[in-house]
């Protein structure tokens, strides 16, 4: 058993996190996107990385995965009487984190350090790891102008049409020596894109100086799993958003903006049909059930991947053999 | 109808000034204590000036004055499961005000600013201003060593007996502009020192550059309000502190606190036979029911105050003419 390392973010991706953590315990390093991060009211947020962190310490609401189960709105509601600012539905056991971070920003410690003894405050085993710790901002690219990711999400409700995504920061930011080190792991078993969004979840990651390099070096078969399922976004707007960049929406799609990145994908049985086009271009396939609806899903979801990335290594190795 | 200014902080004497507040409205200016002031989780906590804001807004608990009706725990919830700091049980809706105060302070505006708008924001008519806008520390000499109030008051539990006080800095704080020109106000018809802990709440107020100064000039009537009945106080160590200072407890002992800087007191009915004695000093008295069960006690305490106050002015005036 392994190093297994995960990157990405988002509630579905914070699933299948969950199943592979269930499987590899301290093995496991998550790499989060944290070009979402925002800062409401002075206190810095970083949606995917608390989403993360409540996923792995099992107290994730089971409906709305990104805040904490029996989440109550005694701040909110006090900042709606005293007018504002309540764009952020930000609840009082969230709270609780965001203080905690920023309490220990304040204190100059890195975002890595800080998420870490988060992680351990929460029980969690696994390494959750920023994916830097310099800011990157996710800027969307609109029809009607450029607009930070938190703003294209809470204020426009991702309507506008996306033109394109920048990754503002990506350039000078590198990746943390802790998610480094876990890439490096001499253990490696794989690397699993966890299903999320792939234009500002997965994309500013691979932006992060030192990541695409980490990748390539190849310690272990890379596997993404893809987030679109029969040409439908479960969750959030990567459907929509692959309409509007022209892309076709299917998990073929999500496989070539991964190309020479990834070695296989994971798809859903409901896409079996693109397997050959996909295997084509160089990728190997699986197809699987792949909606996590309970633990049970999560848990057969993560064993099915880590299951392929074993033989996709067999193979290559049997084909560096010969 | 003039401008009335009451002195103090706590829960009793926010309720005294919640019922000046209904007499004079727009009238009343609240001079805060800011001396208990502390940081929480780099949040700056101001319970004096807060337990004010609640009681002027009609929010404060019935019960617990200090902070809003229907107070709820989830942040503290999740802090405590996060392994704390959790020494201090602040509300989730309390934190809605400390998060905007928190914020407004990053943009260097005063804390005199940022009360006047919190005040404004709750719907708040009179003006309610922290003592100073630099910053004032108690601290509390005891049997075992100088220790912050906050922290004699939430890890110590005001045990250790106190020898003395120390008000950090008053003697560089400056009293505010916005204090001043209450005080100095053309139709100043009052000064009410409201109901609560001399030592640590009225005297590092005294203490502030140019507050002694403001009330010697007499503009109006300084009365002050006994926080002691029968010789006990009727929440908070203001007894204890008084009998571990050497000090009879009692409202003579708390006109004795004030000498030379009041006109006249008011004590409760049970202590009438205390008039006497304390007139014999300069001071002039009103023995009243001075117990504040529910709004009514407060309007009707608060109106016995303005009439005392206009009669001792009269007094006054009729002895100058003579």
């Amino acid at each position: 058993m392994g190093t297994v390392v995960a990157l990405g973010g988002q509630v579905g991706g914070a699933k299948l996190a969950e199943g592979l953590y269930r499987l590899r315990g301290a093995k496991l390093a998550v790499i989060v996107n944290t070009g979402d991060d925002y800062e409401y009211l002075g206190l810095p947020i970083s949606p995917d990385v608390d989403t993360m962190l409540y996923a792995l310490a099992g107290i994730a609401d089971a409906n709305k995965g990104w805040e904490p189960a029996g989440e109550s709105y005694g701040c909110h509601g006090m900042l709606t009487r005293l007018g504002g600012p309540v764009d952020v539905p930000l609840g009082d056991r969230a709270l609780a984190l965001q203080l905690l971070r920023a309490d220990a920003l304040r204190t100059e410690r890195s975002p890595t350090e800080i998420t870490l003894e988060l992680a351990q405050r929460l029980g969690i085993e696994a390494r959750v790891l920023p994916m830097s710790d310099d800011p990157v901002r996710t800027i969307v690219h609109t029809e009607s102008g450029a607009i930070s990711f938190h703003d294209y999400f809470m204020d426009l409700k991702c309507e506008p049409a996306v033109r394109s995504f920048q990754y503002g920061g990506a350039d000078e930011a590198r990746l943390s020596d802790a998610a480094l080190d876990a890439l490096h792991a001499p253990d490696l078993e794989a690397v699993v894109l966890v299903p999320c969004n792939p234009y500002h979840t997965l994309l500013p990651m691979l932006a992060v100086n030192g990541m695409r390099a980490a990748l390539r070096k190849r310690g272990a078969p890379v596997i993404a799993v893809s987030p679109i399922i029969g040409g439908r976004a479960l969750q959030g707007s990567a459907a929509k958003m692959m309409q509007e960049l022209g892309r076709e929406v299917s998990a073929r799609a999500i496989a070539m903006e991964f190309h020479k990145l990834i070695d296989g994908i994971v798809i859903d049985s409901a896409d079996q049909a693109l397997a050959e086009g996909i295997r084509a271009s160089g990728i190997e396939v699986l197809a699987v059930p792949t909606f996590m609806r309970n633990a049970d899903d999560r848990l057969k979801l993560a064993r099915a991947v880590l299951d392929f990335a074993r033989a996709v290594r067999m193979r290559r190795e049997i084909a560096v053999d010969a």
